[in-house]
């Protein structure tokens, strides 16, 4: 028996997220499908992140085990035949059979894009929050700054949450305008429910002038909900990629 | 009466192009359907560019005559509201009676966008097109310099034109890399049936060593549409927008 990780990137338009559901399809089931068709096991993959639905990404991880003879590198290609169009493999390799890609250590990085113009464009519709209030960058840039480090994000964390802990780490928080786009990209050790898509939400607020830089500190302190901003929609998320911080993750 | 003209967007993955088709739904058609409602005349737009099946656009232009109260630069808001959310009209307004859009001098640009990866990517599928094939970037850039200025561009030209002439002058044709993608963006007062596409066909064919860069002198001078490259897939190519070079179109 060996495992297999792979890199999963997929457009989240069409999904109810990555995590089975008892109704509608998800990038889990699909894989899931296609792998056992593959393989002619039965493949059940775990995977790095549980996306919600509508969040698109370039490089979640998943992993399975298999007794097939198909080289772990190989795994990208044959699945790529059989898989939909809006999902791809773009890597596969053996990594050691103790390797879970929730339980080891790892850094991710996620890009909220937000496409701010007078009138919505079609082709950026799928991909980027549009709003036509102007936002300030530098304001956004400013508060982002204090998310930055060790805190308690439970103001960042949806109440559904089931976490036992809502203290995190965030190694970096970008605001900056790529071509007709702002893109906040952030990038840590783990994530609270929704955490990302309310910080987008919060520093949107900052940058449209509803909240100076300098009350994500409160917000950060009163850990309560309530204070930060608004969930920014699934469609502007998209998750960046996954750097493994002990050996085995890594090439 | 009065002359209005929309500045159009549309994501064309789900069209059958600009034109009116015996089957099939086209811009230009929905077009027709939301100004008849919204006005209760029968309204038939003039397009400025017809766009193939699939080919995207920020800035088509499109003129009708009405009766309607309605002023020209409220018809944006009033059209976004009936409109499917892949066509987004980006500004109206009130233009003099015999201003027509294909019969005044204007200046359009397009860009035709390659992502060039190992694997593709979903959520760059419908926008770009996909090649594993590594292309180099200076060599397009070298061949590209060859198409600026007036030429016949025959060899550019599908075999079905209808057109009286296929002399055409190319103001610029930049190729640059914009994040993960390759970009080529021409410039030009107009432009035969698919010349775009097969620019931007030849132009991949030099860049990935097929061709030397000088070739493209000898294609133009050649006149046969053989001797140039393939037509590139229509996903890849987006209308940027128009400048209009009398003074009726312009602000």
């Amino acid at each position: 028996m060996k495992r297999v990780m792979l890199t999963v990137a997929y457009d989240g338009t069409n999904y109810r997220g990555w995590q089975l559901q008892p109704k509608g399809e998800t990038i889990e089931r699909v894989l899931n499908c296609c792998l056992s068709e593959l393989t002619g096991e039965e493949i059940m993959v775990i995977g790095a992140s549980r996306t919600d639905a509508g969040v698109h990404a370039k490089g979640n991880i998943a992993v399975f085990d298999t007794e097939s003879r198909i080289p772990g590198d190989k795994f990208s290609y044959a699945l790529n035949q059989r898989l939909p169009e809006d999902i791809r493999i773009c890597g596969s390799r053996e990594v050691s059979l103790d390797f879970h890609p929730r339980h080891c250590k790892s850094r991710k990085t996620y890009e909220y894009r937000i496409y701010c113009a007078p009138f919505p464009m079609p082709v950026k519709r799928l991909y980027s929050y549009f709003t036509y209030v102007p936002l300030n960058v530098d304001l956004m840039s400013q508060a982002a700054a204090y998310l930055v480090g060790e805190h308690d994000f439970k103001s960042f964390c949806s109440v559904q949450t089931q976490a036992l802990t809502t203290v995190r780490q965030v190694d970096a928080v970008q605001v900056y305008t790529e071509g007709e786009e702002i893109v906040i990209r952030v990038s840590g050790r783990g994530f609270l429910y929704n955490m990302v898509r309310i910080m987008a939400g919060t520093l949107m607020e900052v940058g449209r002038g509803r909240m100076e830089p300098e009350k994500v500190k409160e917000i950060l302190a009163d850990r309560d909900r309530q204070t930060a901003g608004p969930t920014a929609p699934a469609c502007g998320l998209t998750l960046i990629g996954y750097e493994f911080l002990t050996e085995e993750g890594n090439d």
